[in-house]
């Protein structure tokens, strides 16, 4: 019975690894995350399941890499200049083959929104170009290649997008180099509500705002919450949650750059949001709550808040994706 | 059949309770704990179960707290003097009674050794008086008040020994006000190894070494190191305790006043450690293995390492103490 089972996964593979070799082209779903979540500066992120770009791969008999078509936002066409470009090339580079691929882009998460949209655009095309071509890489190989292109929006490398938006649900990088991604469990009634006010925050400015140095005694608390937090994806413990998801850090300098941060802050929290912080370095507003409902009570909270305002915003209700990037078609 | 087995849980807590109440006299175990745990200043304990205090709390006729006797080390009988007595009288002024405690402490772990002996004297004191009188407080209520005996040995707030000796297995004090204990999960083949360079270092002293001020880029590498900790005890992961059993914060100050430290933690980690750091504030250091046949290996390469220096020291293997405190008879 064993060996029949595994005789039968194999052929399985094999019959799909045939499909995905006569495959010449993917469209993909390469969703929108959630960096930092509070406690977890530079190392948490998570999966959104509403938002998202979507990507075709085609592979082409001309040699290279080039983006045809975008569509959505005014991004560069070169190759060079885009994320998608970038991280393409990188795994172009690895995989020495004597064909090339075409990439076209639209894009729904709007570039500076703070979540995760070039993350969503170098995920995109190298898991595209991994389907199309048998998978030879794994996840963690994939963020590698991501990891280039990321690092031409944000001026770094770093993974804390890129990680959720691969591998889904929670993530936590424990190191960029070398590589390491953890997968952390999803309690089952978590969602997310994210309230997008339309300002640009570029990722390298508001990183600029950032102290070089920190009071050991905020560490401690921030690295005491997050180790709480962990916990608490773990045990699905929703009030461990809610007492962790705060963040000493980053929070007081970020969150001068958004308007109306701490009225948006205090009318999620008042709605029933376990917590509520920045995404990424903004100028986006995630909350984490129990349940829809509640998840729905904060949104309609956080557009009192907006409301009244000049500018425009985005909000989102979302559960937390734990598949995260997937084939469309 | 859930009725019946409700009941007879109350039953048995009935019995419980009036051979608790007959009871006048009660000899507990009081274990030795590793604080700190590299990745987890401040926060992350451990529990041993190889080293420890003895003491005998006895309820008497009168009124008050009262230390009648101390073995094994030159500690002060004056009751607001001792950790022990100071913890026993912040649980004596909260419960109001017409009778007093006497206290014997046969203390085995060497006071400034850095393996928790303040914390093993005020946890001592407390358990046993809330044994006593019936167990009205649960474990976190028995931490708060061993909190005012432990602030009297290293001159701050801090429960970070306390909470293993307590709870037992591994620890994390998400805060101390309000106080908030979580319990981690324990891997079944974790063995520590533990060697005392018999030099003092008062915790107080220790603390004044450390910067007010860290690197951002440090305290995140940190709390990615303890983030991946506690998941990795959450899943029993021996190679992500490896690579998480990391202090860049703390150890490159502390460790200055050890010792041999960097040839010791060498020796430690060749003989196959997943890790190896300072124990609280040290002088003791601590190895965490896989399997009981490794921790005697670092055993054996820590001996090695000290056997040719003038001061002596004191080793031990423990397996992690699940348990914490108890009732000896």
């Amino acid at each position: 019975m064993e060996l029949y089972k595994e005789s039968s996964i194999s052929c399985t593979s094999a019959a799909e690894h045939y499909l995905i070799e006569k495959m010449n082209e993917i469209r993909i779903f390469s969703p929108a995350t959630v960096a930092n979540v509070s406690c977890g500066f530079d190392v948490m992120g998570f999966c959104l399941d509403t938002v998202g770009d979507e990507m075709v791969i085609r592979k082409i008999d001309k040699k290279g890499i080039f983006i045809t078509k975008i569509e959505g936002f005014d991004l560069p066409l070169e190759t060079k200049a885009n994320v998608a470009g970038v991280s393409a090339l990188a795994m172009y580079d690895a995989i020495n083959v004597d064909y090339g691929f075409e990439i076209e882009i639209y894009k729904n998460i709007k570039p500076g929104s703070g979540i995760g949209s070039s993350a969503a655009s170098a995920v995109g095309s190298v898991f595209g170009m991994n389907e199309l071509i048998g998978r030879p890489y794994n996840k963690t190989q994939l963020t590698e290649f991501a990891i280039k292109g990321e690092a031409l929006a944000s001026k770094c490398e770093h993974a804390d997008n890129l990680a959720p938006a691969l591998f889904g649900g929670f993530t936590l990088v424990k190191s960029v180099s070398p590589l390491k991604v953890l997968e952390l469990p999803t309690p089952k009634d978590l969602y997310a509500t994210i309230i997008h006010p339309q300002i640009e925050i570029k990722t390298s400015e508001s990183r600029g705002l950032l102290p070089k140095q920190i009071d050991l005694s905020d560490a401690i608390t921030q690295w005491a919450n997050l180790g709480s937090f962990v916990h608490a994806l773990h045990t699905s413990d929703y009030a461990l949650i809610q007492s962790a998801l705060k963040d000493v850090i980053v929070e007081p300098y970020r969150s001068k750059l958004i308007p109306l941060f701490t009225e948006a802050k205090s009318a999620a929290l008042d709605a029933g949001a376990l917590g509520c912080g920045i995404s990424g370095s903004g100028p986006s507003i995630f909350s984490l709550s129990k349940g829809l409902d509640v998840a729905n009570n904060v949104k309609a909270s956080l557009e009192n808040v907006y409301m009244d305002l000049v500018i425009d915003y985005d909000i989102h209700v979302s559960k937390i994706n734990t598949e995260g990037i997937k084939i469309i078609s």
